[in-house]
């Protein structure tokens, strides 16, 4: 898929003119030149999802799928430049990935907010008895089920569900004016021309066009499971085993720092996944899906956790409704520990 | 260690002679004589037990113990007049029956309180992180770990752990009187007397003497299947089913009635194990001793969750302690789920 001489990566305008490089025999491994026609897809793909969105705009659901777009693109292209750094023009990439950051971080924040509400009220009405949960199922509290009326839930859980939905709702609202105001921001517009360059031009580093992108995929790999080697697993493993509620009436209000290590991954894991895209998707691993996921699910939960744990501090609230805020943080902390022995039991097997 | 012949049975005076009945082969298997001579014995228990008790007087450690001893015998004669009845004159052990299981019952509430209080505390303590918990160890709340000191709990926790110390030391105060006033009653006394009478003579049904018992102790094993068949021991071994913190947040506050099944399962199993003790223990299986204990421990972690749950109705509580409550009630009802789930694994294997 590549080819083997040296120079034919398409340059950065104002990138030096990469040396000649010796001609290596043509390899099974992707080279940069793959790692360019990934960028230069990617950026395109970013620019479409960008039409895509200004053509929707606001609050259509063509532009919600155009948003997610935008997001994925950003952090593939984002977790390429981390990932293939050594292959590209330093300068350029270090300065890239913050503002891609701030590209998806923005834009993520609209439906993150909206996906929590859902995720919270949907296990207030579990809780409450009202929603049938599936026999030996798991739940996954963020799964696409319809959240069902409020008249079955008691006066705190009915209370808390309306707490839960002020705060979310305003929280939304301001994320949505936030990502829409950064769309129209200069610093947006300069993220997007210098997407547009790269769509066209991928500035590597001189000598990358043929250099094998294995080494660094495989570094992406060890720096992953040097993270998932830190981790709890023979806790996480063992059923119940009570450790992610141990801070759940701790003083601290703060994100559980047990929580750190375990984000971590998720991160290290999404760079991985994404770098053996490169030059296009490898054969689907349901292992690495399967643990991106718990790992999703693991942040999902805490940020609800914590989201209910912050709504029972509002102050003159029922103490009906704390109790409920109480009982939806111990079940969320819970999620999160089931989370882990999820990722435990996918990452042994 | 059974005599083969007929008639040698001790005879309660007021019942009729038992018919000689044929003479059968020494089996293995125990007979009524067995029967007999384990009742006397738990009978001679019970007087040495009560005896012990009056002369440590209140609030000894001995009289604690002596406490236990009473109700373990209580509860053994009381299963045997069970499962065993056929046997006997049933008359005579339907009329005895309900006494014992109002002694036990009366004798034991002072103990149930003031392990709830520890349950609950010990929990409390370690939802704050107060407590060290062992890597990689389910967490029973209910082992005999010193309860820490109050200092380092968030204001709701603390509130909280004083509330349900008011509400349970309280009710374990009329739970002492109850059981203080109910040894010193005219219905204790003759329960006690029944029981001397029983120390030297157990009221056998005609022929019973050398009847084998293994047909009754095989129904109550088989009772006992029958009640662990209906259990939902699928959804029991998947992990964090999130079964039990189904009705959380319920308008209903009565005891779950998903956990009944359970308690049930609990009460035939100990019937079963004290059968077994016929004519002395069985070879201990650790298999039924941990069946068990995941089953007490299912059934006091039930009973701290609704603690837990009604402490929060108290008018005119703070938030604070309301949401700790309902941290506390989730806590609790997840032990319930965990006690599930171990007692489904030592079932199964």
């Amino acid at each position: 898929m590549t080819p083997g001489g040296a120079g034919v990566a398409p340059r950065h305008p104002d990138r030096p003119h990469p040396v000649a490089a010796e001609a290596v025999p043509a390899a099974t491994d992707p080279a940069g030149d793959d790692l360019a026609a990934y960028l230069r897809a990617q950026a395109t793909e970013f620019l479409r999802a960008l039409r895509a969105q200004r053509e929707h705009g606001n609050g259509a659901e063509g532009a919600a799928e155009a948003g997610r777009a935008l997001r994925r693109s950003a952090r593939r292209i984002s977790a390429a430049l981390h990932t293939f750094r050594a292959l590209l023009d330093p300068a350029w990439a270090d300065s890239m990935r913050p503002e891609l950051a701030w590209v998806s971080g923005t834009l993520a924040l609209e439906h993150a907010q909206e996906a929590r509400l859902d995720r919270l009220l949907l296990a207030l009405h579990r809780l409450s008895g009202s929603t049938p949960v599936p026999v030996g199922a798991v739940v996954h509290a963020g799964a696409p089920s319809p959240v069902p009326e409020r008249g079955s839930l008691t006066v705190g859980a009915a209370k808390a569900g309306a707490l839960l939905e002020r705060r979310l709702t305003l929280a939304r609202t301001r994320a949505h004016s936030a990502a829409l105001e950064a769309l129209g921001s200069a610093r947006f517009h300069a993220v997007a021309d210098r997407i547009a360059l790269l769509a066209s031009d991928v500035p590597l580093a001189p000598g990358a066009a043929t250099a094998g992108l294995g080494p660094l995929a495989a570094a992406a790999e060890d720096r992953l499971a040097g993270a998932v080697s830190v981790l709890p697993l023979v806790t996480a493993g063992d059923p119940y085993n009570a450790q992610a509620l141990v801070h759940g009436l701790s003083p601290d209000p703060a994100p559980h720092p047990q929580d750190g290590p375990w984000h971590q991954v998720r991160l290290l894991l999404r760079l991985h996944r994404y770098a053996r895209e490169i030059p296009h998707p490898a054969p689907a691993d349901p292992r690495l899906r399967q643990a991106a996921e718990a790992l999703t699910r693991h942040r999902d939960a805490a940020e609800a956790a914590a989201e209910a744990a912050q709504a029972a501090r509002t102050p003159r609230i029922a103490p009906a409704t704390a109790y409920a805020l109480g009982v939806l943080h111990a079940d969320q902390r819970h999620e999160v520990e089931a989370a882990r022995f999820t990722f435990q039991q996918t990452w042994q097997s």
